[in-house]
């Protein structure tokens, strides 16, 4: 057994970024994927372990932490190398930010875009979905921006800001990608026209050692 | 001028908290109130500083940060002491979990029984304040639970998950405090009956030297 242990369900995003952060540091972990269809993460089993029900939860020795962000502050005060938060105030003060911003602008317009379309509900949705498109447009314009200078979010290396990012807007892509998200025009598609900065970037996680070990299972 | 500015908005909790960080710090700044009522943090000025027109934001030489915990863990980096984040990988976990956990559960419930109060709805939202009760008294359960044991949230010694949390509550005591909260029967207050270890952990927090300089000016 693995001295360090994760929780995690497979396709959403916050897992993801836990998932992708014990790949960067090459830390040695025990993955317990739970099955959201079945509610595993409402299972006495896993509420003994997380009495909130949510995931990624890590655990490592004694120590259970749960809530995304404070996980990649954990991992990375427990496995310093690769930092994850930056060596200087300034670059900390940037990754943070990003990684706050992610929560505050982007994450709720793109849950409003996919979950319809994950579910086959385009049409029914077609209304919330437009309507949540210019936030999302917003906040990838300032990404593209970004990364027409530096290779990743916050600077020449990779940090928390991209393992937060990457996952969310994976979630926009696949969704926005889906056949009968056409009719709708999101004008999102393909990434690789419209935002190419933040595609070269998708590629640029795609390369970590470990990726494929993180990508969701079921959308294989 | 002093080395670091703060941009905030009276009874704003983020603002508060980015306040009394600089506070446990004995941080000089220089203090830029805007007026909300006057929408300021939309000013072409304040655009200048911070496009997203949000508060509180930080300027510490060409250093600007926005976000409230990015503020929080700036501060912690460029001024270590006292530390806000912990010493120790198993600390830091607890404090950012507690950290964002007051974002996820709490802050959002809060407004929903807050805002409403504040601007003398109290019968047109009595359903609403209502519903969002339960939510509240958990989250507070958890903190009283908590504090039963340690004189701060997270131990012996404040951190930035106080920080967090408190103005946060504050909001709360105060609307929750208003004559025509009372036919609501909300069923928390006082808080010193219904949650003492809590409240004893307020005044903890008030007595923090420069407190009375955080306190939100036109609560007065």
């Amino acid at each position: 057994m693995a001295e360090t242990e994760v929780y995690w369900i497979s396709g959403s995003p916050p897992s993801w970024s836990a998932l992708l952060a014990l790949e960067v540091k090459r830390i040695e972990y025990d993955s317990h994927r739970l099955d959201n269809a079945k509610k595993e993460q409402k299972s006495e089993a896993f509420l003994a372990v997380n009495p909130r029900g949510q995931v990624p939860v890590v655990k490592h020795g004694d120590v259970v932490v749960r809530e995304t962000l404070a996980v990649l502050a954990y991992l990375d005060r427990a496995y310093p190398e690769p930092s994850l938060f930056g060596g200087d105030a300034e670059r900390t003060a940037h990754i943070w930010q990003l990684a706050c911003e992610c929560d505050s602008f982007l994450r709720n317009p793109v849950g409003t875009i996919s979950r319809p379309l994950f579910r086959g509900k385009a049409e029914a949705f077609r209304d919330e979905i437009t309507a949540a498109v210019p936030a999302v447009r917003d906040e990838l314009d300032a990404l593209e921006g970004n990364l027409e200078h530096t290779p990743f979010l916050a600077g020449e290396t990779i940090s928390a800001a991209d393992l937060v990012y990457y996952p969310v807007i994976m979630q926009l892509a696949r969704a926005a990608g889906r056949d009968d998200a056409r009719s709708l025009n999101l004008g999102l598609m393909p990434l690789a026209d419209t935002f190419p900065a933040l595609a070269a970037w998708m590629t640029r996680i795609e390369n970590i050692p470990g990726y494929d070990l993180t990508y969701p299972p079921h959308w294989r």
